[in-house]
């Protein structure tokens, strides 16, 4: 079994209207030291073991599903569980 | 300056509606070897250095901002960028 973590965020050049809101009420909250705040998706997959390579099928569910690749940019870790 | 990951995931007693339509989705399109899927929230933060311990800066906004407790659980990432 494979534990596989993946981050999905919008690419730089992406306004992220959500991040800015979340800074908006991180100084509202008086936290100053904050510059930046960037929101993305994480999600943690468990994935079996079989003939294909998990890091293609993890691949392939990113471009498919988890990912739009206007918009987004992901990256993966994949850890083996037992 | 501090480059923070934040994860904030449901916790594990507390059912994942969206996890769950992705895993039915992501079995749709025939990726049977996904056995499980959470989905979660990712933060990424850039934090100036100041008089306060960055980690006591990162708990208190997910304590006061970032995460649910009744609901959910964080853990985090702290790297100093420069």
């Amino acid at each position: 079994m494979y534990q596989v973590e993946v981050f999905v965020t919008y690419k730089e050049s992406i306004l992220d209207p959500q991040g800015e809101a979340v800074k908006n009420a991180v100084h509202r909250l008086e936290f100053n030291e904050v510059a930046d705040v960037r929101i993305g998706k994480y999600f943690e997959l468990k994935i079996e073991k079989s003939q294909r390579p998990v890091a293609e099928i993890v691949e392939e569910l990113c471009q498919q599903l988890l990912a739009n690749e206007v918009l987004e940019s992901y990256r993966y870790d994949i850890k083996e569980v037992n």
